[in-house]
């Protein structure tokens, strides 16, 4: 059921153990109450009956403070900028994708990795889609090293897909997030090889960001990423319905959003999803989680569908959660969970930012201006 | 040992012959203890004790007024601009790298050149690289001419290296400096031909800066710059680490950072070292100066590893030393010495600038754009 389920991830949500529960009624200040009405609204968008009943339970649950809870997880997992620190230890980031059809995406996923501190981004694609993605940015390392079956010979096959992973395998240690199928396309040939990475970045214990064709990839293929904590999904509206209709042989059910979520997180064995839309559902299996964007309108929202800077926070995460020496009380403590929420969080303020001054003619490269600004309007350097 | 060494080197450094020794103790002004507090925070970065008689006599060396010192040898070595000049007399730089895999590195190398005010900036690359390198900017002379091992057969490779040599050769007179190795790769055969063009460029008494994976060639032939004065490595943290264990046979100590630097300076037969680091270390084997970076956070730091612009000012320094018409104080001498210190001060300025813009999501493009006003800053056009 949607109402206690709403109450129970709201509250798990940001790690705020505020005592409220569903039955507490508290007065709230008009400011809490418009966040609330927004939060509403956005709820009824994955209900279609939207009852008063379940509104008047969103309205009781007092004032959680959103916003600034997930700011704070934002804040706790960004490293600081110590100058003793080399190059590479803020994160180093290699994005799967990128073919003869596809050039944008890989390079968005892999300069807003660099824009938001990310130390080294690397793109691995075909060799058509390479010499594109060089000149988007001097400042990302591409490898053409994939192919697709237009360009192999079946004799040459299992030689050339040898190759491709070994040259990924000379990289595979030194990365902290692998964020696969940005501009990945479909070719069978290219979605084998990029299995066979899959694996062995699942051997090497990193953490995998599973993006568009990745996604379909992993629909048709669950146990590449089946069991494994550190896979972060990140669906779309098509892209989940696909993995509900394979996963749950059901179809979407958002009148039970959360709940569903939950339950495919449960059947691909806990790994994290990232349900996009114009509220960001989050949830490992365990805990579920809510981030919510500015009414900035849908422009914004789909174009930072993409949400690709959930591996480079994913993998700040992971060194903060297992670092002994910060004595830090955020919850959730799944590192990928912390990712997502930051993630989204971060997009939300850029978006806001950058649809602000651009408005109707808003893109993806404007809303990537605004991340370094975003950050440091949360997390300032100093 | 670092204490005395330090108080030596850095009365060397500047060419400020203040009067201070070790043993003289003056009362400093709060912003010159500010500034010796950071120098001596940097130097314990470099020293794994940090004991605090060393801090008492970096303490007790007085005011050497570091920065305006280096202000001033930057402004010494940058040429006036002259309308009786011709195009060409403010610098003709060569960058040697550029392959299949890296793009950004030589491309950053050639655009920093003419950003600081040299007026050609050619690079040599590998077919594939060029058009990318083209891409990113029609300034800059892109030769795509150099080759890797998968696209020559055996029996060909005298005859390709052989017209390689000749086609840089056609240039090489004409160049006032040659950056060798960024985004070079580490391609068996390619490296062959990049020695052969280091020959031919020390032959012609043209001055060569060697960064990145020159310096892994470098390392494994020593020959080629061991006793050439005008020879400048640029190396970061790991090769340092590599360069110390093959000439030296030990490990880095960064108790006797300096002594160390120099030792190493004086068995590759005097070229000049720039190490670099959150303080630059700089030596011709005779004398040593540090560079500090502001505080600006690692980040900054090491995505300006490259020191790219040390060309330029290395053959401004030539033309400047060589130049009997002016009667200048600057020291030290050495214009190896002194483009390495001009450009680590220059570096300094503009990261800062770029950082104070951009925090967090600063990238290496973003320092480029500071480039000019941070040299106005100190040596104004007008």
């Amino acid at each position: 059921m949607l109402s206690s389920a709403v109450c129970s991830f709201m509250l798990m949500k940001l790690g705020v153990n505020s005592g409220f529960s569903a039955t507490n009624c508290v007065l709230a200040s008009p400011a809490v109450l418009r966040r609330q009405e927004f939060l509403i609204r956005c709820l009824q968008g994955y209900s279609n009956q939207g009852d008063q009943k379940k509104l008047q339970e969103v309205k009781a649950m007092g004032e959680p403070n959103l916003e600034a809870a997930a700011e704070n997880i934002l804040r706790a997992i960004t490293p600081t900028l110590d100058p003793s620190k080399h190059k590479g230890q803020a994160g180093k980031i290699a994005v799967i994708g990128g073919c003869r059809e596809y050039t944008g995406a890989p390079y968005f996923a892999a300069i807003t990795a660099l824009k938001i501190g990310a130390d080294l981004s690397h793109v691995f694609c075909t060799k058509d889609a390479a010499p594109v993605i060089k000149s988007y940015s001097p400042e990302i390392i591409v490898h053409p090293i994939l192919e697709e079956s237009y360009s192999v010979r079946d004799e040459d096959k299992k030689s050339i897909s040898d190759k491709v992973l070994a040259e990924v395998d000379k990289w595979m240690e030194r990365f902290d997030c692998l964020v696969v199928g940005p501009g990945l396309g479909r070719d069978p040939f290219l979605l084998d090889c990029v299995s066979e990475i899959m694996k062995h970045a699942r051997q090497s214990n990193v953490p995998i960001v599973v993006d568009g064709d990745g996604l379909f990839l992993v629909t048709n293929c669950l146990d590449l990423v089946s069991g494994y904590p550190l896979a972060v999904l990140t669906p779309n509206v098509n892209e989940y319905k696909r993995l509900v209709q394979k996963v749950l042989r059901s179809e979407v059910n958002d009148d039970d959003a959360i709940g569903q979520l939950l339950s495919l997180a449960q059947q691909i064995g806990g790994v994290t999803i990232l349900r996009k839309g114009k509220c960001d559902l989050i949830t490992d299996g365990e805990t579920a989680s809510m981030v919510l964007l500015d009414a900035v309108g849908g422009r914004v929202i789909y174009f930072l569908e993409g949400k690709r800077f959930v591996a480079v926070f994913t993998s700040w995460a992971r060194q903060l959660v297992s670092s002994s020496d910060r004595n830090t009380s955020i919850s959730p403590r799944n590192p990928t969970m912390l990712g997502c929420i930051a993630a989204s969080t971060l997009l939300r303020k850029a978006a806001s930012h950058a649809f602000n001054v651009k408005k109707r003619s808003t893109l993806t490269t404007d809303i990537i201006e605004y991340l370094g600004r975003s950050l440091d309007d949360i997390s300032p350097v100093s």
